[in-house]
């Protein structure tokens, strides 16, 4: 149990709302086809937007939220499965567009594709809870732009793009906000199932072997699925013991808003009620590490997560990864 | 400070050594200018070695110098400024060439340009420390390939490939080895100043408007010098009191291998002496975030750094973040 506490979250969504219509038209597909299969009816998507930029924005109104001013930060991590440019690290993009003091915050990236935001709050919990750092603000922004597969559109018609933000400090005295419990295992036996083949030295941008697909979002839905499902169970009765939680006792589950069926089967075959899900897929799509960011900032904004409640932060991930981390909010 | 100890260290080089000549020929230098200029005398570069390979090669060493076994290995962070391709994390398929037990570790990656070795150990003996793994292998490869600028031959001809792993645990009891202070602070005024453009959101691979050089490595060398010149003393001197320690009684000081007047100024301008410092530029030029991990591998492993010893790792990112973290080894 870390005595650290997510004192503010922010988000920025791009102004562009993409509709079903509008892609169904761009992909030929028929019409109702991508909110029957996904359960998507809108995504927003970034048009002049940055990746900082987003990142920023969502980063202040944290910062706002949690009533600290960014002069207090001392860590800024970009987690994302996205980054601006190969080097430096988006965080330091981060920390310049904040008009964060120079020298003042150390800054980094995380990735761990859709799980960026989960692992990047596991060690910044540590972090702030040895007193490494004081003011940690954890930023996650997505931008699909060119990465979305025009050759692949059950999988184009999934992604939004969205930023989120979170501001951790230690729990003041006499509050109850902690980390109870981190846990995630990578099965690398799935890390073909969803992948982005270029923006690596394996199929850098110069090579001339490398095609504009490679650079592109690929992903086997369906083996995903089965796998994911077979090993999820057994990851979830491991985490409920750890926390010492039951199912029933969750004030909220915010789930990665993979899609629709993967959404599904918390309910149907995990063992969570309908109402303890945190569900932002239909308006938002799958806002890769964005996501689950973005759902918890979106439930706390209006009321459906408050300060005391149990929360669990759950989701799978490229690698195939899995991970959920017990917070008392 | 930390409990933690780094167990085991390895490294992998690949076969093929490109000599100064080579390169003097290849840019139309003046023979004996990159020595004269940047100290170094040889470097290696991959051929058919990916980052993977190298990486998963230098953890398999890294675990048979701590006598530990993969099974044994339960999160695995891939360090570095280079990946393997966007989706998924490197340390995923690092999981899987090192043949680790699926579901068995967490994997993810961690990136602070030449830092991220260091940024990495923190986060890493943070998570140990606190127990929440047991044994940690990071895992630095770097593949400059493609990633080389042919219109700056005064940087290309620094970097060298190689990749170099860490394991880390906890102290065991009546052992000495600590990590006793970590430091960072990133300085995003000079972020523009060491640069790849592309490889991201802002400069897709598939974007029309991206050139090939966007993709290719910048530095903008002596703004980058004169600014850490003037921010690293004040840097060092903090971090010499935070460790409670006096520069002259450090063992050894293994800084990032950035270039030939980076590491004169260490002895010249820093107060520390010339036996203190671990150099190995001349031989394997500046390995990015591989630099300080295979620096000290080969400083313990010839035995020039013992058990017991006081050991700072410093150095100097892109970012630009300065760094520097003190070990008992």
């Amino acid at each position: 149990m870390l005595h650290v506490k997510i004192a503010g979250l922010g988000h920025y969504l791009p102004e562009r709302i993409v509709t079903n219509a509008d892609l169904e038209a761009d992909y030929g597909l028929e019409t109702g086809w991508i909110e029957r299969v996904t359960g998507i009816k809108e995504r927003r998507r970034a048009t002049h937007e940055t990746t900082v930029h987003m990142g920023a924005i969502a980063g202040q109104r944290a910062l706002a939220a949690a009533g600290l001013a960014i002069d207090d930060v001392d860590l800024i991590v970009a987690a994302a499965s996205g980054r601006q440019q190969a080097i430096p690290c988006t965080a330091a993009y981060l920390q310049r567009e904040l008009g964060a003091p120079d020298g003042g915050s150390t800054c980094f990236d995380i990735d761990a594709t859709c799980l960026s935001f989960l692992v990047a709050l596991q060690s910044v919990a540590h972090l702030v809870a040895a007193g490494s750092y004081r003011t940690a603000l954890i930023i996650t922004s997505e931008r699909t732009g060119y990465a979305l597969n025009p050759n692949q559109p059950e999988s184009a018609v999934l992604f939004g793009d969205a930023a989120a933000a979170a501001v951790i400090v230690r729990t003041p005295v006499n509050e109850a906000s902690a980390v109870v419990w981190e846990q995630f295992a990578t099965y690398s036996s799935g890390a073909d199932l969803t992948t982005i083949l270029g923006g690596g030295t394996l199929h850098h941008p110069n090579d001339p072997t490398t095609t504009p697909e490679m650079n592109t979002f690929a992903m086997n839905g369906s083996a995903i699925y089965k796998k994911a499902a077979r090993i999820s169970e057994l990851f979830l009765d491991s985490f409920f013991v750890r926390t010492g939680w039951a199912r029933e006792e969750i004030d909220a589950a915010v789930p990665h808003q993979a899609s629709g069926h993967a959404l599904e089967i918390l309910a149907r075959r995990y063992g969570f009620r309908r109402e303890q899900l945190i569900i932002n897929l239909p308006s938002r799509g799958n806002c890769i590490a964005a996501s689950i960011p973005l759902a918890l900032a979106e439930a706390v904004a209006d009321g459906r997560i408050d300060r005391g409640n149990r929360v669990v932060l759950l989701g799978t991930g490229a690698g195939l990864t899995l991970g959920a981390i017990g917070v008392i909010f």
